[in-house]
């Protein structure tokens, strides 16, 4: 089994006595309503999802991943996970040893131990994270809404929030380790997506599960973009696909409650090393991976690994190539496998893709199997008439 | 670039003074005449194809092979690579510091240092190696065939013997490292053949290849059995799928000097390795790799590997399973990747494919690329002609 980042898989979930402990002391300390992204992030570390991480990055922590790409111990880590606090809070917080952190409805989630408060500069951060300061991109424009103020430190995780989490395929890293481990796989392929899984996707997936012994399934279900197809459309649609086309003693389908970044490079290092954690030996990297627009290099997230050794990264990134269906080649191929023109290629741009599915149109089977259509279409449409 | 095995790329060919220093003093020793398969070894060892191999096995190394399938310094090494020598001559080879080789036409070939001579039991080495004494086995039939008496020793090659070695694509290890650098490729892999490429072969290549930078398509040129397809008729179905199935700047098509041992698990070994001295960062082991009749199991070869660190073999084994094409999928799979069963799928045998060919026919296209089949039809017609 592959070791987790850092060599340790982190658990910061409190129960029984200890967390009652905490519960009846949570009224000495100040509290602070978190954003969905944050409780999203508290899941991830308390779960170690996120491992090393054991809580938000101090300031000492904070300036090495922005400027480095690493904890201040070395340990490779892309993207700072912080938390933002309103400045209102920062003499209580200040004073404080520790910080009750609850939701919108103000149920308790998690402690936070005050160990660093510190004010960041949020264009130098989007700068660097994001590679861009345009308010456009919609990760820096989440950032740009938040707080400069941020509080790091330990956490210990209270309660459970509510994040739509698909219960049924909700399975923590030590849970996924445990699974893999019962099917005998020893090397293990993790499929990031927040996309249905088209023809493109399977071929990129099935290449990949060729070399290995199974296919971790992993769409991301946190905060995404308004206009990606809403996750439990699309759950939908990979339970479709994975029963019709793949074999069952091969993948292994489960969520991953993380928020979307859309920082490219920077979000493929990190998406590749919280599957790591999961048990994962192999990640996929596509073309531009957690891209947005035009913000980044169509290579740029497979490049930045040469930025570290195997052994930093430890989990194998595979790059892709965009795929397609070759006429000539009478199957799915890449401009890596396929050596002809474009006018024997299906090829159908995103935007088409999805106008086509609202308008109850079916793209072509060599694009989409007919089965993922449906149920994209069937979905939509009912999100529409809740809409309306 | 990766590591040749052991360290460092041997090179045991003479030229210019010290070659004819060597060719003048040539008719001081004994002179033996050595098949076709020493006259292939003797070209694999003296351009580094077999690195760390100097020469042919000592008694040490022979027992270490055989027995661990390592050489007597740990080095793993899983086929015995031996010169047979009369025992007629033994007394001439014990009394002389050097020995000439020659073909049978009389040219001399090489110089073996005499270090030394010892007797081995040919069955056990059957058993041991083949994992079987049936002399049926191709392998252990051209063993049985031989001398039991061993010269072990350094050599080095004098003159280049006629191997019909296709000189358009024959590269010795030192120039296919230069070629993989020059097209910039860093991840390399490598694909053992000694038959046609056929649909399943291609799909497994250009799986493998989507997840790496290069394919190095390798066929075996060296004796086989009587029944595989001759050299030269693959050699021309090989440009004529890479010429219409395959990016050109992703693929290096070269020939393997070697003779089939068909010593299955021990021969990927030895396939995986010899390719790492090419400069393949991984190797395509299929399902029988090396395999002849019965006497393997079907993933012997690949398990094999699981006996050895990564680190021990160096090149990364890709596992492949049967591949075919499958009209539900409506796409190249295996039964890693395709949940269907097999009323789907097309599957022709080796000997039904065998008996279209030389009759005439064509296999379905989506069992073979008819560009290619032309080829083997018309190949295998010619061939018939010339035996008649």
């Amino acid at each position: 089994m592959i070791a987790p980042h850092g060599g340790t898989l982190i658990q910061r979930r409190l129960v029984g006595k200890e967390r009652e402990k905490w519960l009846e002391k949570a009224s000495q300390f100040p509290r602070i309503s978190v954003s969905e992204v944050t409780a999203a992030d508290l899941v991830c570390i308390a779960t170690g999802i996120f491992s090393p991480l054991t809580g938000f990055l101090t300031e000492k922590d904070y300036y090495a991943v922005r400027d480095d790409m690493r904890l201040a111990d070395g340990t490779v880590w892309s993207l700072p996970i912080t938390l933002p606090v309103p400045f209102e809070q920062e003499e209580a917080i200040r004073k404080s040893s520790y910080v009750i952190l609850q939701d919108s409805q103000e149920n308790i989630l998690a402690v936070v131990q005050v160990e660093s408060v510190y004010q960041v500069d949020l264009v130098d951060e989007a700068k660097r994270v994001f590679g861009t300061d345009d308010a456009k991109h919609p990760g820096v424009n989440r950032l740009f809404n938040q707080s400069s103020l941020y509080l790091g430190g330990e956490i210990w995780l209270l309660n459970e929030p509510d994040l739509g989490l698909f219960r049924q395929y909700y399975f923590e890293p030590a849970e996924t380790r445990e699974q893999f481990a019962q099917r005998g796989w020893k090397r293990i392929v993790g499929f990031q997506t927040r996309n249905p899984v088209h023809r493109a996707h399977e071929y990129i997936q099935k290449a990949a599960l060729e070399t290995v012994d199974g296919l971790f399934l992993h769409p991301l279900i946190g905060a995404t973009k308004a206009d990606d197809i809403p996750a439990d459309v699309r759950l939908r649609s990979y339970e479709v696909i994975l029963r019709e086309y793949y074999p069952k003693n091969r993948t292994f389908l489960g969520v991953f409650p993380a928020a979307m970044r859309y920082a490219g490079p920077r979000e493929a290092i990190f998406h590749a090393i919280a599957r790591k954690n999961y048990g994962c030996t192999h990640f996929i990297v596509g073309r531009d991976h957690a891209g947005v627009g035009n913000y980044y290099g169509t290579y740029d997230a497979q490049k930045i690994f040469d930025r570290f050794t195997a052994e930093e990264i430890g989990i194998t990134p595979l790059f892709f190539e965009h795929s397609f269906y070759c006429k000539r080649c009478a199957g799915m191929a890449t401009y890596k496998t396929c050596p002809h023109t474009k006018e024997h290629h299906v090829i159908l741009s995103g935007t088409k893709v999805r106008q086509m599915l609202y308008a109850g149109e079916m793209p072509p089977p060599e694009f989409s199997r007919p089965e993922v259509v449906r149920v994209l279409i069937d979905g939509l449409r009912r999100k529409d008439t809740v809409l309306k």
